[in-house]
């Protein structure tokens, strides 16, 4: 394959992985409004520790942990953003 | 829903971003060696923005532009690392 068609083929692995991160970010709304009906805190330091070691323990590879977790790190700050701009 | 049935839903879907992110990076990964055969540069700029600029079209929200095209100013970062590890 050349270095055109793997592109092709990113184009559309970006868009399922816009659509999962889209629908993620729905939860996480919908978790923020949650947190604001029963007073809990937006950051939740050990939810967002479950999330990372969960990541790392279902990475298939070639990214390495810390790259992965880099990138949820990146994620779940968005998310963050998202549960605080409802409040 | 309560919030553990979203968390659970949260993790199922990691469960793809990560497939998918990984499938992404095997993909950037060939491409890398494409270029190391071709003497092409690991850093493209304009493709990069092609990358960004194809992720806002596509956006549903509830993330802004910024935001998704934040998570994947990392992604890139990432995948571009795995380039120059295997140079």
């Amino acid at each position: 394959m050349e270095i055109a068609d793997w592109r092709k083929k990113i184009d559309e692995m970006d868009e399922e992985i816009v659509q999962l991160i889209s629908k993620r970010a729905e939860a996480a709304k919908a978790i923020g409004e949650l947190k604001q009906k029963s007073t809990l805190p937006v950051y939740e330091p050990a939810r967002e520790t479950e999330v990372f070691e969960h990541v790392k323990s279902i990475n298939p590879g070639p990214l390495s942990d810390e790259q992965l977790v880099d990138v949820y790190i990146r994620i779940i700050d968005v998310m963050r953003m998202l549960q605080r701009r409802d409040s």
